[in-house]
């Protein structure tokens, strides 16, 4: 028995173990300050904990259609509309198992073996592995603060070979919390439409952007593939419930691969989440969103106190990718020792890509402000007493 | 911008098209008797709706670790133990969104570019499309009513050449509710194991088998790959939740994938699925795998009155496969007027696999005996219509 070369491959993902070590402290009697997973402390709404409690009053809960729940299709539509000021027909949009299973169809759609997919070092690891899985090869340019840790229009096209196919790009970025200039997103996706190559465009934090509403990539490229989610604006991390819009000639396609990989995402959940568009959800979440703005003043202020660089000060999410480099500590050996000695959990820039895997660590600001000052102050005695 | 060959070859699944068909019609204003899907009509059982309401009580539901809530892992490492007198430990429980995830993930990890995968036809639909989505070749081996639909030691020794690397088996099976004799299943993994082969046997139907408790595989092959899932026994189709048992040396690559793939399944569900395990629920459980038996009963004895031969009599799951050939009409055809005509909703044979999938079409009997009652009426009255 051989497993797969795509499993033996297969990197884990950092910031998982780093939150199960953690938990393992916890499960020890030790408090930890979790700033390592991309999860808002919010939890869902009010309303959508409601409307999940209704759904399992007895109703039958059969599969639903492969594409989800068409009054949540219809939902979704009308958010872009609403708030984007976009039409994207209820029927181009498909509710998956997570953004996760939104990126893992579109990957699937889309890459034959052979075909090149470019994107940016650092960003989202498991886009890697979807690509790899399907047979594809990475083509990940290293990016610095100069263009906040993103791809431009330039780059891309230097990088853009006879084998390429797609570019994925996540804006704001995990792990950075940096967003692509709104005019240079549309030169690369201008550019690689011009050359026949698909734009992945992962906007699952899109909302939580400090422009309200910030710009979806749909207002120039109607064709693009995005993906969203419901685990960050709508704190449904644990829910796992996401979307794919899709270009028409991918709809088909991808609704043959959803009834064959999942048959559909959760009955449930998908119930649930229709309350997630009424004006008093969105209010909460207009509010939280606020609140992730004061947490990152807040943690700006702390580790600039400590003596911590940000090199690119994040315009959304709720992450700041610290470079550690001038501790003395390679970034993996600092969070092993932020975790050991200050119980203070974060996640190895290693996660994310080479370039700045050895010098950078994210931290994850959706904890509370109480976990914040307390992250913060640990990680200032756990460096001064480095130096002193 | 090109699709990829997996996206355009895939092969739609016809059950859900003609249970959209249906409920098209039924959109219009008509009653259709819906047998098309593997849905149990029952719905979770009241310990679980409520455990599920509960979980949504404002608690924390952050993503769970990959393989899925601890306790839960704990309490199918329980339920294996207790139900079917084997050792398997938590440790190789990997909790997944629905067994579709499972076999996503159990592909995933053994199949390589190249490798032929061996398994029957008729069988269930999606494992073609994983296999071949990774690149894998599949060698579906034709088989016939002598043996139930279903592979034979001989068949897979015949088949079994330098390039196989797994046998895919479904015991009971989709579409034919037909099982493997056990010492049959014994001599199929042993010669597979024999050839350094993986044994991926999915027992998502294993509970609502004739015999109580069935014999699950890993009594005689603790290294097989089971897939199971919350589905169809514990009736939880739309909530998405499955399983797999991996042999030791799988857990740690399926974990990495399922981290990449998926984060985790849904933490709400597999908190509200804890409610499975206890005996009022397994009592619950067990009413109504007798009263599928005595659907099935009734099914049987009513498709022989109106002149529909069923070839091989089930001992689980809820399907019978019938044999239209002596209609006149394809299977397809015959689904198409029994919707059209008879309101009545099956699913064609075509789904399933070439062998059987003109003369064949599989009927779900997982509806109240009231509605199959009327569907074999509706049926009896549309060939007598024919013959007339």
């Amino acid at each position: 028995m051989t497993v797969s070369h795509r499993a033996r491959n297969a990197e884990t993902f950092h910031a998982l173990d780093f939150a199960q070590r953690a938990a393992d402290l916890e499960a020890q009697g030790h408090h930890v300050v979790k700033l390592s997973i991309g999860e808002p402390d919010f939890g869902a709404p009010p309303a959508v904990l409601a409307a999940g409690r209704d759904a399992l009053d007895g109703r039958p809960l059969p599969y639903t259609p492969p594409l989800g729940l068409p009054e949540l299709r219809s939902a979704l539509s009308d958010f872009y509309r609403d708030r984007h000021g976009v039409q994207v027909p209820a029927e181009r949009i498909a509710i998956t198992m997570g953004a996760s299973a939104a990126l893992l169809l579109a990957t699937a759609a889309t890459t034959d073996p052979g075909d090149e997919v470019i994107l940016a070092d650092p960003s989202y690891p498991c886009n890697r592995e979807l690509v790899q899985s399907f047979g594809g090869t990475v083509v990940a340019l290293p990016t610095t603060a100069a263009t906040r840790y993103q791809l431009d229009a330039d780059m891309v096209e230097r990088a853009w070979g006879d084998r390429t196919t797609s570019v994925m790009i996540a804006s704001p970025s995990n792990p950075t919390g940096t967003s692509i200039p709104f005019d240079e997103l549309a030169a690369i996706c201008e550019l690689a439409r011009s050359r026949g190559g698909w734009r992945i465009v992962d906007e699952i934090y899109l909302e939580l952007s400090d422009a309200s509403p910030a710009h979806t990539v749909l207002e120039v490229d109607p064709d693009a593939i995005v993906t969203g989610s419901f685990s960050k604006y709508f704190g449904m991390t644990g829910w796992r419930l996401g979307w794919a819009v899709l270009p028409p000639q991918l709809v088909g396609p991808v609704e043959r691969l959803a009834m064959n990989y999942f048959l559909s995402a959760s009955n449930p959940t998908q119930q649930a989440a229709l309350a997630c568009f009424t004006p008093e959800t969105l209010e909460v979440c207009e509010r939280r969103r606020r609140e992730l703005g004061a947490r990152r003043r807040l943690v700006l202020e702390g580790l600039a106190r400590i003596g911590l660089p940000v090199p690119v000060v994040p315009d959304g999410a709720f992450y700041v990718y610290i470079d550690v480099s001038g501790t003395g500590l390679g970034a993996w050996q600092f969070c092993e020792q932020a975790l050991d000695v200050a119980h203070v959990a974060l996640t190895p820039g290693r996660d994310f890509g080479p370039t700045t895997g050895e010098t950078h660590v994210r931290l994850s600001y959706a904890a509370s402000r109480g976990e914040l000052n307390e992250g913060l102050s640990r990680l200032g005695h756990f460096l001064a007493s480095r130096r002193g």
